[in-house]
């Protein structure tokens, strides 16, 4: 198994055993897409949004000239109504293109299919097509780079995804490309009947390609009918370009200025995958940020360097993060240009977060469709216009799930006799870390809990806070550095001697005697939990 | 019109004039029963639900023995596998009974009407049923209660709700009530087609009971089937339940414990009304305290007290709020006991949490629809039960929608000149004012605008502030005091001379001269807004 896969399926167990993250409604089997953030994994998402809320809204970087930006924040209902996602072409366009294996009824997103012409070696000339899944566009375009049509072989990584044991089943020992690779699309009807789907069993093929729209709807009010028919939000941006004439009239805002929201949004995606990045409910934090025309390509620049930082400054130092400006002929019709926060997770290189200028195209969607005028007027310059959106957005879940990857370690600790032993640790960021300390009595007599106890409650008000009593003082610090936690405050005989305790560093593993007192230990840990 | 409902009407102008709450999708007509929150109404629910997270998770108050309690938090999906629903009893009974006149399409629920035997006084004996709905069922109780057959008629505040405009239409002078009240559901079929529902101009009458279930379906996945059928989650709660196991299995956490959670939640009301506080789209923040059966009794007395004194802590002072124990037939078949906190809003009293002693009842019901083991092994007294439950269940916009009445004032203020002039201020508890502090130069040159950006710069990483340049001071002020702002900060000529600027309280509308340094401003205001 390929080390990335490994390390991936590590983070996954990680995230389960300790709380992090589990499948939805798991003792129903769960279901496909959507997951349920546990103890330690909402302090985690907690933070990422509070963070950004605050980065963002409450306290923003300082604009282009040097002074205060202005921005305002917003949450708008999940279900609006529908003539909303008229206007913004989700109900006309926001589509995958789907086939469906005859045999398995399994669906496959058409553009995330490869097909491969399969022989055998040491066996008989099958001479099939077999269709690969690649996991993300990304992959699909690396395959698409990276295969070498003379080697009639895909590079080897891939060999995992060519569902091996499947081929056996068939009577095939080992695949290898004949045709070089095609996409999909340019296959034919009659070609289609040829494509096996890669989880049939019997040779079930692939049918037509159709289109697939990814809101979920539901009806408003008793009646079930066209006119009840509404939609869960596939993105929070509209929630902002609807309310934009209510903000300008009810705040006093002047152009430039951003609306900035954090919410759930929902896809009917065809194939949920790689566990939180990609599943069908998950939470956005977008910002639309409204300018004068002429200023457009300044914001631009702003926020695609100031999204980028914000996740430099969160932790996302080692190389893995990246920003890639999109080419002339990726960019959507309406988008003047756009760049993605690229992050490389275990399972390949995947948007984090997309900063797009949309030029005035949603607004003059809305003031078409609503018939409300959505110009804005400069009091100082008496101009008139319609103003240009840069619009950055991020998915918290998403973000989460870099940090913890980023914060994933193995090193040694020495354990109880002072043998090195490997260790898990997760590096938050002091700012992420969904526990800032924890306290420990290093015996459960002498004075110690009741001690450890006072320390907890009295740390509790102004950080997340985490009292543990049992076991081995080691085991105790080891679950901590799979937690996360930056520091562990133990009480031991000293404390009672001369007032002072333990704390311990999670990352440099070094531990400082230091006062017990509460403005002491506030004092120690604020300095350091501010890096 | 009755001094409640123009009151009612005030505070829900107020609310979309400064940027609280708009109705969702306003430029397409709205959306009945869905809210958004703008500028100031986002920040005042993040602060109500802050205040909830780090009172209740992050720092919960000392259990009934002194000692800390263990609580978690917890972050589900809203669309779950629809077992859960199943088990917990909403796919089969989580209905409202329905009528529907034949005239209008409106749709009642036959629970809230009130059916009265009409006669004109000064016209013809029409002889006619008319039915009124009554905006709550506690309206509908205390029109029970209140109601005088001997008068044979309505007390008089119920009077706007008699539809007198469509009676006239009808030819009717004035109604009263000849034969008592009756509730609508004692009515047969054919009584109920000489019942004329209330926005009939027809005489349109209402046709027989369905029941409607409140939970909002959809599909996931690309199939439309009974398969492929999920719902909106209609509460919180049973996230928590099915959790259960799952954050005992990962967190070490022991018996008593509560799981806490905070999130959206859907209910397909018939008839949504009184602005936000019955709404189709509603947020809940949910506690479920998992204890030993014998203990159960002891843990709803603690939550029961501890949720009323955490509304008085955050302002509900007046008088308008109260708890009320239920009888012991209001209870739930499961339900052991049960509180409602209540407030007197504007249109009636109405619940903002309930707390229960669910008993076993929801464990017990996963356990047996999941198969799965739900019962707790205590490894001190050796003893294997299953946990009883108390759950104290609020709404987050409820609660923000009490804040929000609570702080309506009006009195009066000077003017620029002295002059006394009635002013609308929101008299916030300071941890729940959307904005802490506005920062003021007063006039735009003299190097006040440069120093109060400054100021406004420094606190802005400490606290949400604001920064307002222009219009006479005295309006200034007006508008924070309108927004519930705290503290205003003036920088003015003498601020140049000695480095003092004022600081006006919102409440007393006095003014101190204090340093300008952000130590002296921060501590200053720090002291102040800890209240």
């Amino acid at each position: 198994m390929p080390e990335e896969q490994d390390l991936m399926e590590k983070i996954v167990s990680l995230a389960k055993r300790r709380g992090f993250i589990y499948p939805s409604s798991e003792i129903y089997g769960g279901l496909n897409g959507f997951w349920d953030y546990g103890p330690l994994g909402v302090e985690l998402k907690r933070n990422v949004k509070d963070a950004w809320w605050q980065d963002v809204v409450r306290s923003p970087p300082a604009g282009p000239d040097g002074r205060p930006i202005r921005m305002v924040g917003l949450d708008c209902s999940i279900i609006m109504n529908p003539k909303v996602w008229e206007a913004s072409g989700h109900v006309g366009g926001f589509a995958d293109k789907m086939v469906e294996c005859s045999e398995t009824k399994q669906r496959y997103r058409a553009d995330h299919l490869w097909v491969q012409e399969v022989h055998a070696v040491g066996g008989a000339d099958v001479g099939e097509f077999v269709a690969i899944v690649a996991q993300s566009e990304e992959q699909a375009k690396r395959l698409e780079r990276e295969y070498d049509p003379r080697s009639m072989q895909l590079p080897e990584q891939y060999e995992g995804q060519l569902r091996m044991k499947r081929w056996k089943r068939w009577g095939v020992d080992r695949g290898f490309i004949t045709g070089g690779t095609r996409r999909f699309l340019t296959l034919n009807a009659s070609e289609l009947q040829q494509v096996y789907a890669p989880d049939a069993e019997n040779k079930g093929t692939l049918g037509d390609v159709r289109a697939f729209n990814l809101m979920f709807d539901t009806y408003v009010g008793a009646m079930q009918d066209s006119s009840s028919k509404a939609y869960l939000r596939p993105e929070t941006a509209q929630g902002i370009f609807v309310n934009y004439k209510n903000v300008l009239d009810t705040t006093r805002i002047k152009v430039p200025f951003g609306i900035a929201q954090i919410g759930k949004a929902f896809r009917n995606e065809i194939n949920p995958r790689n566990f939180t990045f990609r599943s069908r409910e998950f939470e956005q934090m977008e910002i639309e940020f409204f300018c004068h025309p002429k200023e457009a390509d300044l914001w631009y620049q702003y926020w695609r360097d100031a999204r980028l930082k914000w996740y430099v400054d969160h932790g996302l130092r080692s190389g893995k993060l990246r920003l890639r400006d999109h080419q002339a002929e990726e960019l959507a019709h309406y988008a003047r240009a756009c760049a993605d926060v690229e992050y490389e997770f275990p399972f390949g290189v995947s948007e984090l977060e997309g900063i797009a200028n949309r030029t005035d195209f949603d607004l003059a969607q809305h003031q078409k469709f609503s018939g409300r005028d959505m110009t804005y007027f400069d009091d100082e310059t008496k101009e008139r216009f319609l103003p240009h959106v840069i619009e950055p957005s991020g998915g918290v879940d998403r973000a989460a799930l870099a940090f913890l990857c980023e914060a994933y370690a193995e090193d040694e600790a020495p354990d109880e006799s002072g043998v090195m032993q490997r260790r898990t640790v997760l590096r938050f960021h002091p700012r992420l870390a969904p526990l800032k300390v924890a306290v420990f009595p290093l015996v459960k007599k002498d004075g110690m809990p009741e001690k450890a106890l006072e320390i907890y409650q009295a740390l509790r008000p102004h950080m997340t806070a985490f009292y543990d009593e049992k076991g081995a003082v080691g085991r105790r610090y080891r679950r901590q550095d799979e937690a996360g936690t930056p520091f562990c405050i133990t009480v031991d005989g000293q404390t009672r001697e001369d007032g002072t305790v333990t704390v311990r560093d999670r990352d440099s593993m070094k531990q400082e005697r230091i006062g017990s007192d509460a403005a002491t230990l506030l004092a120690y840990l604020r300095e350091r939990l501010r890096r």
